[in-house]
């Protein structure tokens, strides 16, 4: 059975970014926010390549590790992508170079005018949809071949869908800092505690990992 | 040296408490809030007297024991003695009993007409203050003897003390639960993390930890 899949960053003031603009989507604190993620063993490897065996190990490379199993495909905003930084590139392809870490259909909300899907290497092919997200979920979901479907960024997308109670499976990852100001994770959310079960665990980087799991699928 | 200390309890989502009223200050969710708490052995001990040795044992009792230790005064709000649900009532004298279990000075901060100080058994003297914060914090310093000084609620009194970078030791309980709505315990609140040290924790009863340390007395 499908899930709908999320994975959040946020601060203990419950912020997913600060300050963020067209030029700096992720605002300039995201290096902190997600700097144990950044550290575990798995995103460098999954993410940089980077075979050596460097990176943390413990709770937070367990977490890490199981964000990238069994995604079937994506859901982004337009912003994700970077088409609110590059609005006026038609050819633009994203930040992820000629091989994007998905390795799956990713699907970008867009209100913009449509654009040709676009296929890169490593199995990711970028699609573009001007719909409403249960639209593009269901799109979403058949292309998933029974995987799970991840909803990532950014936050306005992830709002969204927190909103409309389509996530079942939520994990926030709480960095130990405090940001003051930004754009607020629950604003509108409802208690999501009465549809999933709860768990909190901290990692030896001072990290919370919060799980909400849907016991069935809405 | 005097620290001033706080502890507050708030959910996943930042909120303190849920649709306070005059008739009920708390609101409905407070004893989902505070669960884990009044679960320990030392909260049913100091504050029920039951010393059969019921109760939790682990990390959430820990921190209740570190909750009574080392207090010489205390300051809380009018609405956490009572003063708005019984305005009208000059011999009311809190919550808790002819016995009430801080064992110190409290200064209770108002901005009626004042009132004379009420001393209780057990050490307990309420005294009553309409004036600056600063001020008052002074007195209670001053009464503390060396111990320390402990803000009490409710969150108007905290957020006041928080905002005005007044708080060296903040203690968060954070419930695993999510409230969706209510009074939230972040707005305005600096960025603590640059002036204290940050430490989580995660007890087993799901309730996350957070202490914020100043390493020097401003």
């Amino acid at each position: 059975m499908t899930r709908v899949r999320m994975d959040l960053f946020v601060s203990l003031d419950g912020y997913t970014t600060s300050d963020p603009t067209p030029d700096d989507p992720m605002g300039p604190d995201w290096g902190r926010l997600t700097a144990a993620y950044t550290a575990t063993r798995t995103f460098r490897e999954r993410i940089f390549g980077d075979t050596s065996g460097a990176g943390t190990t413990g709770v937070d490379d367990t977490y890490a590790a199981a964000f990238f199993e069994g995604i079937g495909s994506e859901i982004m905003g337009a912003g994700m992508f970077g088409l609110h930084t590059f609005p006026d590139d038609p050819d633009w392809k994203g930040w992820w170079g000629d091989r994007p870490p998905f390795g799956t259909p990713v699907y970008v909300l867009t209100r913009t005018a449509p654009r040709p899907s676009i296929s890169m290497d490593g199995g990711t092919t970028f699609h573009f949809r001007n719909a409403a997200i249960g639209d593009v979920l269901a799109e979403a979901t058949d292309a998933a071949g029974g995987q799970d479907v991840r909803v990532g960024g950014g936050i306005g997308t992830a709002l969204e869908f927190l909103r409309a109670d389509l996530v079942d499976d939520l994990h926030l990852m709480v960095a130990p800092i405090v940001l003051g100001r930004g754009l607020r994770l629950w604003d509108g959310v409802p208690a999501l505690d009465r549809s999933h079960t709860v768990t909190t665990e901290v990692a030896e980087s001072g990290t919370i990992h919060v799980t909400f799991t849907r016991e069935q699928h809405a």
